[in-house]
Protein backbone atom coordinates (compact mmCIF):
# COMPACT_ATOMS: atom_id res chain seq x y z
CA UNK A 1 0.00 0.00 0.00
CA UNK A 2 2.05 3.09 -1.57
CA UNK A 3 0.76 6.13 0.63
CA UNK A 4 1.24 8.49 -3.33
CA UNK A 5 0.48 12.25 -2.75
CA UNK A 6 -3.22 13.74 -3.63
CA UNK A 7 -3.44 15.46 -6.35
CA UNK A 8 -7.04 15.61 -7.32
CA UNK A 9 -10.00 15.71 -4.98
CA UNK A 10 -11.11 12.23 -4.64
CA UNK A 11 -14.96 13.31 -4.44
CA UNK A 12 -15.20 15.84 -7.43
CA UNK A 13 -12.15 15.23 -9.79
CA UNK A 14 -10.68 19.05 -9.36
CA UNK A 15 -6.85 19.73 -9.06
CA UNK A 16 -6.27 20.14 -5.00
CA UNK A 17 -4.20 23.00 -3.39
CA UNK A 18 -1.84 22.08 -0.34
CA UNK A 19 -2.06 25.10 2.63
CA UNK A 20 -3.00 25.23 6.10
CA UNK A 21 -7.20 25.05 6.20
CA UNK A 22 -8.62 27.98 9.15
CA UNK A 23 -8.86 25.86 11.52
CA UNK A 24 -5.96 23.69 11.52
CA UNK A 25 -2.12 23.56 11.76
CA UNK A 26 -0.99 21.07 9.14
CA UNK A 27 -0.45 21.95 5.18
CA UNK A 28 -3.37 19.50 3.91
CA UNK A 29 -5.07 18.54 0.73
CA UNK A 30 -7.52 21.19 -0.07
CA UNK A 31 -9.94 21.18 -2.61
CA UNK A 32 -11.38 24.72 -3.88
CA UNK A 33 -13.69 23.32 -6.36
CA UNK A 34 -15.71 21.47 -3.36
CA UNK A 35 -14.17 22.67 -0.47
CA UNK A 36 -12.90 19.11 0.89
CA UNK A 37 -10.09 18.58 2.60
CA UNK A 38 -8.24 15.63 2.19
CA UNK A 39 -6.30 14.08 5.10
CA UNK A 40 -3.76 11.68 5.09
CA UNK A 41 -3.31 9.59 8.59
CA UNK A 42 -1.04 6.63 9.87
CA UNK A 43 -2.98 3.22 8.66
CA UNK A 44 -3.64 0.05 12.14
CA UNK A 45 -1.57 -3.54 11.36
CA UNK A 46 -2.68 -5.70 13.07
CA UNK A 47 -1.69 -9.23 13.76
CA UNK A 48 -0.54 -11.79 16.33
CA UNK A 49 1.97 -14.69 17.64
CA UNK A 50 -0.02 -18.14 17.27
CA UNK A 51 1.07 -20.25 20.10
CA UNK A 52 0.86 -24.10 20.15
CA UNK A 53 2.64 -25.18 23.44
CA UNK A 54 6.29 -23.93 23.16
CA UNK A 55 6.39 -22.80 19.16
CA UNK A 56 5.01 -19.95 17.28
CA UNK A 57 3.40 -20.32 13.86
CA UNK A 58 4.93 -17.84 11.20
CA UNK A 59 4.63 -17.18 7.33
CA UNK A 60 7.57 -17.47 4.97
CA UNK A 61 6.30 -14.23 2.28
CA UNK A 62 5.09 -14.71 -0.96
CA UNK A 63 4.55 -11.43 -1.72
CA UNK A 64 7.05 -8.52 -1.54
CA UNK A 65 8.20 -6.51 0.46
CA UNK A 66 10.14 -8.58 2.05
CA UNK A 67 9.53 -12.03 -0.48
CA UNK A 68 10.97 -14.92 1.69
CA UNK A 69 11.64 -14.19 4.65
CA UNK A 70 9.19 -15.09 7.66
CA UNK A 71 6.64 -13.00 9.49
CA UNK A 72 3.96 -13.36 11.78
CA UNK A 73 0.00 -13.30 10.82
CA UNK A 74 -0.33 -9.18 10.22
CA UNK A 75 -2.12 -6.96 7.97
CA UNK A 76 -3.92 -3.83 7.24
CA UNK A 77 -7.18 -3.25 9.73
CA UNK A 78 -10.11 -2.92 7.34
CA UNK A 79 -13.20 -0.84 7.90
CA UNK A 80 -15.81 -2.61 9.60
CA UNK A 81 -13.67 -5.02 11.92
CA UNK A 82 -12.30 -4.74 15.60
CA UNK A 83 -8.47 -4.45 15.74
CA UNK A 84 -8.71 -7.71 17.43
CA UNK A 85 -11.09 -9.26 14.68
CA UNK A 86 -8.56 -8.00 12.10
CA UNK A 87 -5.91 -9.88 13.82
CA UNK A 88 -8.16 -13.03 13.54
CA UNK A 89 -8.79 -12.85 9.75
CA UNK A 90 -5.01 -12.03 8.84
CA UNK A 91 -3.92 -15.21 10.37
CA UNK A 92 -7.33 -17.07 8.51
CA UNK A 93 -5.86 -15.59 5.43
CA UNK A 94 -2.23 -15.97 5.53
CA UNK A 95 -2.03 -19.36 7.80
CA UNK A 96 -5.37 -20.91 6.96
CA UNK A 97 -5.16 -20.79 10.77
CA UNK A 98 -7.76 -20.31 13.59
CA UNK A 99 -6.57 -18.51 16.80
CA UNK A 100 -8.15 -17.78 20.46
CA UNK A 101 -6.71 -14.45 20.81
CA UNK A 102 -5.57 -13.23 24.19
CA UNK A 103 -4.66 -9.57 25.30
CA UNK A 104 -2.61 -7.28 23.15
CA UNK A 105 0.95 -7.06 24.41
CA UNK A 106 2.89 -5.33 21.58
CA UNK A 107 2.77 -1.84 19.89
CA UNK A 108 4.93 -0.52 17.45
CA UNK A 109 5.17 3.08 15.66
CA UNK A 110 6.30 2.41 12.42
CA UNK A 111 7.02 6.49 12.09
CA UNK A 112 8.19 6.51 8.60
CA UNK A 113 5.95 4.33 6.80
CA UNK A 114 2.84 6.02 9.17
CA UNK A 115 1.62 2.98 10.42
CA UNK A 116 1.14 1.54 13.73
CA UNK A 117 1.29 -2.48 14.44
CA UNK A 118 -0.49 -3.97 17.71
CA UNK A 119 -0.43 -7.56 18.08
CA UNK A 120 -2.32 -9.80 20.11
CA UNK A 121 -0.90 -13.07 21.90
CA UNK A 122 -3.09 -16.03 20.53
CA UNK A 123 -3.22 -19.87 20.86
CA UNK A 124 -3.89 -21.61 17.73
CA UNK A 125 -6.80 -24.07 17.77
CA UNK A 126 -6.68 -25.48 14.09
CA UNK A 127 -4.30 -26.91 11.40
CA UNK A 128 -2.47 -24.79 9.59
CA UNK A 129 -1.29 -24.04 5.70
CA UNK A 130 -0.16 -21.34 3.37
CA UNK A 131 -2.46 -18.71 2.32
CA UNK A 132 -2.65 -16.61 -0.79
CA UNK A 133 0.41 -14.41 0.52
CA UNK A 134 2.29 -16.91 2.09
CA UNK A 135 4.69 -19.60 0.76
CA UNK A 136 5.04 -21.86 3.81
CA UNK A 137 3.41 -21.60 7.30
CA UNK A 138 5.39 -23.41 10.21
CA UNK A 139 6.14 -23.60 13.86
CA UNK A 140 9.17 -22.85 15.58
CA UNK A 141 9.97 -22.98 19.08
CA UNK A 142 12.33 -19.92 20.58
CA UNK A 143 15.68 -21.47 19.51
CA UNK A 144 14.26 -22.11 16.03
CA UNK A 145 13.13 -19.16 15.40
CA UNK A 146 15.15 -17.45 12.05
CA UNK A 147 16.29 -14.15 13.37
CA UNK A 148 18.27 -13.24 10.71
CA UNK A 149 15.09 -14.20 7.90
CA UNK A 150 12.29 -12.60 10.02
CA UNK A 151 10.79 -9.73 7.98
CA UNK A 152 9.94 -6.77 9.97
CA UNK A 153 11.53 -5.05 12.48
CA UNK A 154 8.45 -5.06 14.40
CA UNK A 155 7.83 -8.57 14.12
CA UNK A 156 10.92 -9.27 15.50
CA UNK A 157 10.33 -6.91 18.32
CA UNK A 158 6.77 -8.26 19.11
CA UNK A 159 8.61 -12.08 18.84
CA UNK A 160 11.06 -11.12 21.51
CA UNK A 161 8.80 -9.33 23.78
CA UNK A 162 6.70 -12.31 22.74
CA UNK A 163 9.07 -15.09 24.10
CA UNK A 164 10.64 -12.69 27.36
CA UNK A 165 7.26 -12.32 28.67
CA UNK A 166 5.10 -15.28 28.09
CA UNK A 167 5.44 -16.71 31.31
CA UNK A 168 4.01 -13.83 33.00
CA UNK A 169 0.96 -12.59 34.29
CA UNK A 170 1.65 -9.34 33.44
CA UNK A 171 -0.74 -7.93 30.72
CA UNK A 172 1.11 -4.60 29.96
CA UNK A 173 1.39 -3.61 26.09
CA UNK A 174 5.59 -3.05 25.61
CA UNK A 175 5.69 -0.21 22.93
CA UNK A 176 8.33 0.60 20.56
CA UNK A 177 9.69 3.20 18.26
CA UNK A 178 11.05 2.76 14.97
CA UNK A 179 12.08 5.45 12.97
CA UNK A 180 13.82 4.98 9.38
CA UNK A 181 16.74 6.20 10.60
CA UNK A 182 17.02 3.41 13.09
CA UNK A 183 16.54 0.92 10.58
CA UNK B 1 -13.46 14.00 9.12
CA UNK B 2 -15.66 12.95 6.75
CA UNK B 3 -15.13 9.57 4.96
CA UNK B 4 -16.84 10.61 1.59
CA UNK B 5 -17.17 8.22 -1.36
CA UNK B 6 -13.96 8.01 -3.37
CA UNK B 7 -14.82 9.31 -6.87
CA UNK B 8 -12.12 9.90 -8.74
CA UNK B 9 -8.41 8.81 -8.52
CA UNK B 10 -5.98 11.50 -6.69
CA UNK B 11 -3.12 10.63 -8.64
CA UNK B 12 -4.51 11.09 -11.83
CA UNK B 13 -8.41 12.71 -11.70
CA UNK B 14 -9.72 9.72 -14.01
CA UNK B 15 -12.72 8.40 -12.46
CA UNK B 16 -12.53 4.64 -10.45
CA UNK B 17 -14.61 1.51 -10.80
CA UNK B 18 -15.26 -0.26 -7.67
CA UNK B 19 -14.37 -4.22 -7.91
CA UNK B 20 -12.41 -6.90 -5.97
CA UNK B 21 -8.41 -6.68 -7.01
CA UNK B 22 -7.23 -10.40 -8.36
CA UNK B 23 -5.15 -10.62 -5.31
CA UNK B 24 -7.70 -9.61 -3.22
CA UNK B 25 -11.18 -9.98 -1.57
CA UNK B 26 -13.02 -6.76 -1.04
CA UNK B 27 -14.20 -4.16 -3.32
CA UNK B 28 -11.47 -1.16 -3.46
CA UNK B 29 -11.65 2.03 -5.81
CA UNK B 30 -9.40 0.74 -8.95
CA UNK B 31 -8.51 3.42 -11.36
CA UNK B 32 -8.43 1.91 -14.40
CA UNK B 33 -5.99 4.82 -15.99
CA UNK B 34 -3.32 5.08 -13.45
CA UNK B 35 -4.06 1.31 -11.90
CA UNK B 36 -3.92 2.78 -8.32
CA UNK B 37 -5.82 1.14 -5.76
CA UNK B 38 -7.87 3.16 -3.35
CA UNK B 39 -7.88 1.59 -0.03
CA UNK B 40 -10.17 3.10 2.78
CA UNK B 41 -9.13 1.72 6.38
CA UNK B 42 -9.72 2.45 9.84
CA UNK B 43 -8.21 5.45 11.74
CA UNK B 44 -6.48 6.01 15.03
CA UNK B 45 -7.87 8.92 17.45
CA UNK B 46 -5.56 9.01 20.49
CA UNK B 47 -6.24 10.78 23.91
CA UNK B 48 -5.67 10.59 27.79
CA UNK B 49 -6.54 11.07 30.92
CA UNK B 50 -4.77 14.04 32.31
CA UNK B 51 -4.66 13.56 36.19
CA UNK B 52 -3.97 16.09 39.09
CA UNK B 53 -4.24 14.36 42.36
CA UNK B 54 -7.62 12.75 42.72
CA UNK B 55 -9.07 15.36 39.77
CA UNK B 56 -8.82 14.66 35.82
CA UNK B 57 -8.91 17.30 33.46
CA UNK B 58 -11.61 17.63 30.80
CA UNK B 59 -12.44 20.33 28.21
CA UNK B 60 -16.35 21.25 27.03
CA UNK B 61 -16.07 20.56 23.11
CA UNK B 62 -15.75 24.33 21.10
CA UNK B 63 -16.84 22.93 18.10
CA UNK B 64 -19.28 19.89 16.78
CA UNK B 65 -19.95 17.20 16.90
CA UNK B 66 -21.32 17.43 20.48
CA UNK B 67 -20.26 21.19 20.47
CA UNK B 68 -20.84 22.22 24.60
CA UNK B 69 -20.00 18.68 25.95
CA UNK B 70 -17.32 17.55 27.51
CA UNK B 71 -14.86 15.11 26.57
CA UNK B 72 -11.18 14.08 27.35
CA UNK B 73 -8.14 15.43 25.37
CA UNK B 74 -8.18 13.46 22.19
CA UNK B 75 -8.30 13.30 18.45
CA UNK B 76 -6.88 12.11 15.32
CA UNK B 77 -3.46 10.60 14.96
CA UNK B 78 -1.33 12.82 12.51
CA UNK B 79 2.05 11.05 10.39
CA UNK B 80 5.39 11.59 11.48
CA UNK B 81 3.83 10.89 14.89
CA UNK B 82 3.84 7.86 17.66
CA UNK B 83 0.76 7.29 19.38
CA UNK B 84 2.02 8.54 22.41
CA UNK B 85 2.99 11.56 20.94
CA UNK B 86 -0.09 12.26 18.99
CA UNK B 87 -1.73 12.12 22.78
CA UNK B 88 0.30 14.80 24.18
CA UNK B 89 0.20 16.78 21.05
CA UNK B 90 -3.96 16.42 21.20
CA UNK B 91 -3.72 17.48 25.19
CA UNK B 92 -1.67 20.40 24.59
CA UNK B 93 -3.57 22.05 21.64
CA UNK B 94 -6.76 21.41 23.38
CA UNK B 95 -6.22 22.66 26.70
CA UNK B 96 -2.94 24.38 26.46
CA UNK B 97 -1.27 21.12 29.10
CA UNK B 98 1.53 18.91 29.66
CA UNK B 99 1.10 15.84 30.49
CA UNK B 100 3.65 12.58 31.30
CA UNK B 101 2.14 10.15 29.84
CA UNK B 102 2.02 6.63 31.63
CA UNK B 103 0.44 3.50 30.02
CA UNK B 104 -2.25 3.06 27.21
CA UNK B 105 -4.92 1.56 29.62
CA UNK B 106 -8.35 1.84 27.20
CA UNK B 107 -8.82 0.85 23.47
CA UNK B 108 -12.24 0.86 22.05
CA UNK B 109 -13.18 0.19 18.33
CA UNK B 110 -15.78 2.59 17.19
CA UNK B 111 -16.98 0.07 14.13
CA UNK B 112 -19.32 2.50 12.63
CA UNK B 113 -16.90 5.59 12.45
CA UNK B 114 -13.90 3.62 11.36
CA UNK B 115 -12.04 4.55 14.17
CA UNK B 116 -9.90 2.94 17.22
CA UNK B 117 -9.33 4.91 19.81
CA UNK B 118 -6.67 4.51 22.32
CA UNK B 119 -5.94 6.37 25.42
CA UNK B 120 -3.51 7.05 28.30
CA UNK B 121 -2.68 7.61 31.84
CA UNK B 122 -1.55 10.61 31.96
CA UNK B 123 -0.34 13.35 34.93
CA UNK B 124 -1.11 16.79 34.34
CA UNK B 125 2.39 18.63 34.98
CA UNK B 126 1.36 22.52 33.59
CA UNK B 127 -1.30 25.07 34.05
CA UNK B 128 -4.00 24.30 31.46
CA UNK B 129 -7.03 26.36 29.51
CA UNK B 130 -9.30 26.26 26.91
CA UNK B 131 -7.44 25.41 23.15
CA UNK B 132 -9.43 26.70 20.27
CA UNK B 133 -11.53 23.80 19.83
CA UNK B 134 -12.51 24.28 23.67
CA UNK B 135 -15.14 25.98 25.41
CA UNK B 136 -13.49 25.20 28.79
CA UNK B 137 -11.13 23.05 30.20
CA UNK B 138 -11.60 22.10 33.83
CA UNK B 139 -10.53 19.59 36.38
CA UNK B 140 -13.17 17.23 38.35
CA UNK B 141 -13.01 14.40 40.69
CA UNK B 142 -14.94 11.15 39.78
CA UNK B 143 -18.27 11.92 41.89
CA UNK B 144 -18.06 15.72 40.22
CA UNK B 145 -17.61 14.19 36.46
CA UNK B 146 -20.77 15.46 34.62
CA UNK B 147 -21.60 11.62 33.27
CA UNK B 148 -24.69 12.95 31.39
CA UNK B 149 -22.89 15.42 29.49
CA UNK B 150 -20.30 13.23 28.07
CA UNK B 151 -19.04 13.83 24.14
CA UNK B 152 -18.72 10.57 23.20
CA UNK B 153 -19.06 6.63 24.61
CA UNK B 154 -15.62 5.94 24.01
CA UNK B 155 -14.35 8.83 26.31
CA UNK B 156 -17.28 7.51 29.17
CA UNK B 157 -15.45 4.04 28.48
CA UNK B 158 -12.11 5.23 29.21
CA UNK B 159 -13.07 7.47 32.09
CA UNK B 160 -15.45 4.45 34.24
CA UNK B 161 -12.18 2.19 33.10
CA UNK B 162 -9.83 4.77 34.47
CA UNK B 163 -11.50 5.86 37.83
CA UNK B 164 -12.04 1.56 38.13
CA UNK B 165 -8.20 1.06 37.98
CA UNK B 166 -6.84 4.20 39.33
CA UNK B 167 -5.20 2.42 41.61
CA UNK B 168 -4.49 -1.19 40.65
CA UNK B 169 -1.07 -1.92 39.48
CA UNK B 170 -2.28 -3.89 36.73
CA UNK B 171 -1.40 -2.20 32.93
CA UNK B 172 -3.63 -4.14 31.08
CA UNK B 173 -5.87 -2.69 27.96
CA UNK B 174 -9.53 -2.18 28.84
CA UNK B 175 -11.37 -2.80 25.68
CA UNK B 176 -14.36 -2.32 24.60
CA UNK B 177 -16.43 -2.44 21.11
CA UNK B 178 -19.03 0.61 20.13
CA UNK B 179 -21.64 -0.76 17.07
CA UNK B 180 -24.36 2.25 15.87
CA UNK B 181 -26.55 -0.21 17.05
CA UNK B 182 -25.75 -0.16 20.68
CA UNK B 183 -25.10 3.72 20.38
Amino acid sequence: MIRQTINYCSSCGSTVTYRVPSDDNRERAICDSCNRIHYRNPLVVVGCVPALNDRVLLCKRAIEPRLGKWTLPAGFMELGETVAGGAARETLEEANATVELGHMFAMVDVIDAGQVHLFYTAKLVSDFGAGAETLEADLFSEDEIPWDEIAFQSVEFALRKYFETRHSDARSVHVHELRRSHH
